[in-house]
């Protein structure tokens, strides 16, 4: 069976990938991130001070906020504020951004301070979740000068590059970096945070329709791997 | 006492306009409307069906949901869907702009379907209310030719251009579409929607701070209308 | 066309108006007001302390609460504690009516307390926010003797008389004090706020079925203006 | 020990009793009761149809909703409205009138409707459950001559009258229909419905701050009936 | 007419009871109370501090709160916590455990703090507010030696044993302790709060489906009593 | 570095493992599960009729809902209905629940019914959302006979066995199915899901301090593969 996909891809293709920095001006990082035609907003904002179970450590907080517009799917959804809460997908990816942030910066002993990232997706197309993680990276990226001057910190080491991508298993093909469509209809569904010295943040998979071997998985995550490499080559 | 406006304006300019049509594609119309540094996404989707005090009136409902993202302020507002209510200003915000679009287009007996502008707001610097209205009027614009071949409708007549533009009176001073500094401090705060025939469809005026007499009352009103002149020639 | 109003009416004549003072008696000040059919209970509370956002400022601030029974409507409305929360129209009701109320009574520097007026409708016939002001002015008026001798403050200004009133177009035919009846039907509806010296505090025109022009919008207002005046001779 | 009661009263009088009937014009029937300081305004609403469990019983459905105005109290209550929710005491107490009125209209076999009867507080003084009880049995009755229209019902038998009463004990003292003070100092507190034939309907007693044996349970009751045969005999 | 009751019952007769201590050991004390099918968990925790109303009393506060798991019933039930909030049943249950735990234990003066229990119904078979009630008695009385070392406490006097049943009328039948179906259908329904010395605590009896006299309720009340003593002897 | 094990476990050892089967009896089925301290009742209940999304497809629905008792912690929780919503945390989790159950039990085309899950945590201590797991998968299979029964299934082909497991790392030491203390100090956490056949159902690693590495993975990810077959073998 021969898949066609969107943009002339291969199977272990990433999607067109762009960021603009300073899309909008309030915020102290703002990054417009387009993997394809999934469009996330990803803005980063210091406050002051950190929830009750951090003080006392010295250390920041960095936590996200995750939420597709109304507009932003083919059919439009419910507002979340009109409904009068978050879904229970909505709480699961913010959960899964926040965890990875924090693996990324490790920002120990810098002081109490909160980096809070808003992840609103304008447009859906598939690896949300994804976009808003490798999006939220370089967000914060961007506050860390400011950071470092705001709290008189210096970061001596290094911080890796972090990005997300997503993997599917359909009909026994591996798919790199799906859209909305390719998402829906996938057997087994991967997504992997990785930094830029190979190291693992997060890996979830999931036999959505399939239950899967121990092959099948080294061949996904391995192809993740190639992929967040030709991502991270892009900034 | 001379006020320095942004923009390097005079009193009665209004500030610079912009329009991106189609920012994102899952929508039946997209239009990202700027003026100045207020930024606000209007997208348009046409649903089946109508409300249940509209059935069997065979004539469209037209309705507007407003939200600012928490980051599109200098300080980072709480995200409604996590206070699991919006604010009484979301509720004034969005009811005001359903009322000016239903007044703005008159589809009575051209059958059962509802058009839901959503007016989020990417970045805000004052006027949000009068963005949305002119960015949603715009939307629907181009949803007209879908509709009326999704629903085999002919419009014969004309829909006017519509827009809405803030006045404010600041220490006696007029202020033209207001920033969110100028917003703040202002004495009076007037908002208006007209048409391109020179109607009005809504007036609101507040005496915030000073109570107003019907001189000054009418020259912000003409120069709301010298504003909106302006603004229509723009689209 | 000839429209008959109730109460034998002429266009230009608001209706019969009542108040009872202290009609409740566990408030600071109690007053049931009514206009024809509608009857609306303003109680005024002074509470100590401000809302954060105006601590430090030696003033006090001025709110209002506006709901309406179950069964103050003929067709029996859900109680707005049972859906869980206050509809849009009741958050755009008491905006109004707060704001008003700061802008009658200038108490700047007066020191640091809270005036909270609950304005429950008990009988709905149209009209119920013009009541809620005008019946909350009077409340708060009641409360001034006990707030100059609690708070030790002496307001040497006279505070002028605050009033509101509604104002409709029907068929080209102006109607003032509009009840349920002809409010649901008119095309354009005006509210207005104005004081004893003929300033205006709020006006707000919506054009619901039709547009207007501003020779129409003249007449509408100067018709408000004259039933304000006529609305004060009561008290 | 003397206590001295409000009005002069005995230890087994009940306060001054009030009705006011059709108090406002838009429900079915409309009663404002008074015992003493106590106001409530108990509203009935004839509706077509029933709750799922009662579908396909012919039967009707009678049910309660009791709320306190924020300012009926001597400080201010936060509105449940703008809590979002009923507290557990409305919740208690609505369930109490609901049940009381089912018991006192045997109505079975006349068809599916529901009588709801809304009982608002407009000035506590304690014993607002009982007033309200007793205010929404009065304003039934005032429903009948229409549901025997609306539904073409004949009742052919006698609705025996209905009231409540509380009784309490302090320092060993039987203090008949107590106000708000007397109410949250008594050890003992009783609340007891009954009809004109001395059936009891409901009977509930609480050993707040001490235990009660039999014989002042017994006391207590009969205080109770008696104070209920008067309280009949102004209606 | 005989009426058939589960494990061979004769009409005042209460079912079979047992309960498992330290069934779960996280909290300070842990009862798993069956009555006949009724299974309720009553786990108590003692809490620092008081409520506001509480502070400054040097007294403890002792509430509860009480949930049935979504599958403890025949019909599964909607889980509180997706409805987004406690049903008023849950509410007036809750109410009244904790209103018989404060009186079933005077801790007056002996410092602040707060007994928390939780009645968690495993299984439902009627009587679920008796049996939290007893059992919630156990679980305090296991966390007093805690108490008394953590808080320096020392109690000289002796703490009367607490237990609740309830009773009904059916067909004029008394029935003791009834089980779901018998409670659903019985006519009168009564549920008696008492203590080894004798003393009543809560009376709270509903003529769900007739009115009853004196002599019945009389008659009613001794067979709980009877009851009461019955099922003390088993702790 | 060594770790001292709860139990006396080595690391690569599964704690005590023990099943209830009918805990309570008014579900389908009940299985209380027992792993170590932690202890869930999984009911499993069938009920008519699938969600809106599944109609048509002639294939059940299979959910779970997943909570934690108040009193389950060594410090008590807020109750979820208090709060008003359920927690990020248990959305995230009774979706992994649901995701497991839907791929551990493939009934395509056998009719539209729905099996509903409530895994209702007794007591906590790590492990619960895997506990949940293996304890509904054992519900699900008890309630098979019922499915077949009522609904004329017949399942041909077997299902195979499904368990769940949790996998840390701490300082470099594996750690197979983790007690809280453990989990709340590790620096990797993974929960596995497989079937008796050795497939994958769902794989999630979490670097919640430090990244890892595809060594560190395969070695954690074999012994949960080793732990879940012990599992299984007492079943």
């Amino acid at each position: 069976m021969i898949i066609k996909r969107l943009f002339g891809r291969s199977f272990d293709q990433i999607r067109p990938f762009k960021i603009v920095r300073q899309f909008t001006s309030n915020s102290d990082a703002s990054i417009l991130i387009s993997m394809g035609n999934t469009m996330v907003l990803c803005n980063a904002n210091i406050l002051d001070g950190v929830p009750d179970f951090m003080k006392g450590t010295n250390s920041p907080w960095i936590t996200a906020e995750y939420s597709m517009l109304p507009s932003s799917t083919k059919n439009r959804m419910t507002r979340e504020s009109v409904v009068g809460k978050q879904s229970g997908r909505t709480h699961e990816i913010q959960r899964l951004i926040g965890r990875s942030l924090r693996s990324a910066f490790d920002m120990k002993s810098s002081g109490e301070f909160t980096i809070k990232v808003d992840c609103d997706v304008l447009q859906a197309d598939g690896g949300t979740r994804c976009a808003s993680i490798t999006g939220a990276y370089l967000a914060i990226m961007e506050t860390i000068p400011f950071l470092c001057k705001k709290y008189s910190i210096r970061y001596d080491k290094k911080f890796e590059k972090v990005a997300a991508i997503s993997v599917g298993l359909l009909n026994n093909n591996i798919l790199l970096d799906m859209n909305y469509e390719e998402d829906s209809n996938c057997d087994v569904d991967m997504n992997v945070v990785m930094d830029s010295a190979g190291n693992f943040i997060e890996i979830q998979v999931t036999g959505e329709k399939v239950k899967f071997n121990k092959e099948k998985f080294d061949l996904m995550l391995s192809t993740a791997g190639h992929g967040i490499v030709k991502l991270m080559s892009y900034y």
